[in-house]
């Protein structure tokens, strides 16, 4: 059983599980897999947090973890990629396997796939979640400068206040300058962007990591479901 | 805290969340009403076990209910029309409160209604889901003749078979013939039918029961939240 660390934010959490639904292979309600979704909606903001003025989110994703510990969950996953951040933290105080968004990410790259750029909040992006990962396969990643990070935060703030023409602009520009850094894909690390970017010409060079978890919680889901032959 | 027993069926129950997102008045994350979702996917087909040919869903709706219990949830909802054939058993089972769709339906008819149309499953109609509350209100009942019933489930699959065009015309039809018989406002009591029925010139008499749900759900969590004065 799928356990879902969510909430942050519920409408994140939401298209995550819609995700999961659309690439179980099912014809009846029975076929799908079974979940229990925790939309923790007490968990501070992950942001604020990384950027040193907001109060600690651990504490109350660590009493989350543990109600889906309770549940008698199999495979945990958290719709969030700036939660990651405490992900070595959460791993470590349970035995149930939780996903890594960034691992889930990196498994989707095709071979060769040497540079990444990365579209992110500032959090997500101070806090390495996809360097550290990414590193580890000997990929690089780039991301916007400075200034252009914050263009990037504009953007998204854009798509949160539901002016998503204006956004696409900004997200189409900035990932048209990654591109042109020479990078061979643009992972779409915040859950806000793909809702922005959604660009004919770029998509075969744009990845959603909602989608790449969601794909690998079906893995993990299915795999249980069927037994190995001895 | 909202407890969900969903997964009758997924769609459903995602449809649902995101009504309670969308109707609760939030400027951030923390703002949500926090949930706990049960996606219990061993539930058996409700229709067919109503309809006399299929595997009793009660002793699994059952095991869900408990599993809400031990999640301390102060409320429950079931995002499934014809679930709600099991209500009185279910309700029986707990001392949480359960919020019963129909009656979040007729909370929203404008005062006055004397009939209403409703198009459902034959499994939902059979039950007599929706006469019941309407009768305790003085609210007469109408459906379509058997044979324009088997039409309306031949929409309802087609509509899962990601045929909603077809399904659109048959149910248009339907909902014509109902308002031409009288009622003052259709009730769209399966959760495939709002996906294909929307109708501009049909919109202001048609209700969607997962609306009217999600709308209840958030009334009572938000009540929750804020302390009556003394």
């Amino acid at each position: 059983m799928l356990g879902v660390l969510g909430g942050m934010g519920p409408v994140a959490t939401i298209d995550f599980m819609d995700k999961v639904v659309r690439n179980t292979p099912a014809e009846r309600d029975q076929d799908h897999i079974p979940m229990v979704i925790r939309l923790a909606t007490d968990i501070p903001d992950r942001t604020a947090a990384i950027l040193g003025d907001g109060e600690d989110p651990l504490p109350a994703m660590r009493r989350a973890l543990h109600e889906l510990e309770t549940d008698r969950v199999s495979v945990i996953a958290i719709p969030c990629n700036t939660a990651h951040f405490w992900y070595d933290e959460l791993q470590a105080e349970t035995s149930i396997p939780i996903l890594h968004i960034a691992e889930a990410v990196a498994d989707t790259l095709p071979v060769g796939t040497d540079c990444v750029g990365v579209l992110a909040t500032t959090g997500t992006v101070k806090a390495g979640i996809y360097q550290k990962t990414m590193a580890k396969r000997g990929i690089h990643c780039i991301f916007p400068s400075d200034d252009e990070q914050a263009e990037v935060m504009r953007a998204i703030q854009l798509v949160k206040a539901g002016n998503g023409r204006s956004a696409r602009k900004l997200l189409t520009h900035q990932a048209d300058e990654l591109l042109r850094a020479g990078c061979d894909a643009i992972i779409m690390a915040c859950t806000e962007i793909p809702i922005a970017l959604a660009d004919a010409a770029l998509a075969p060079k744009l990845i959603d990591p909602t989608e790449a978890l969601a794909k690998a919680a079906v893995r993990v889901c299915l795999a249980e479901r069927t037994p190995l032959a001895a």
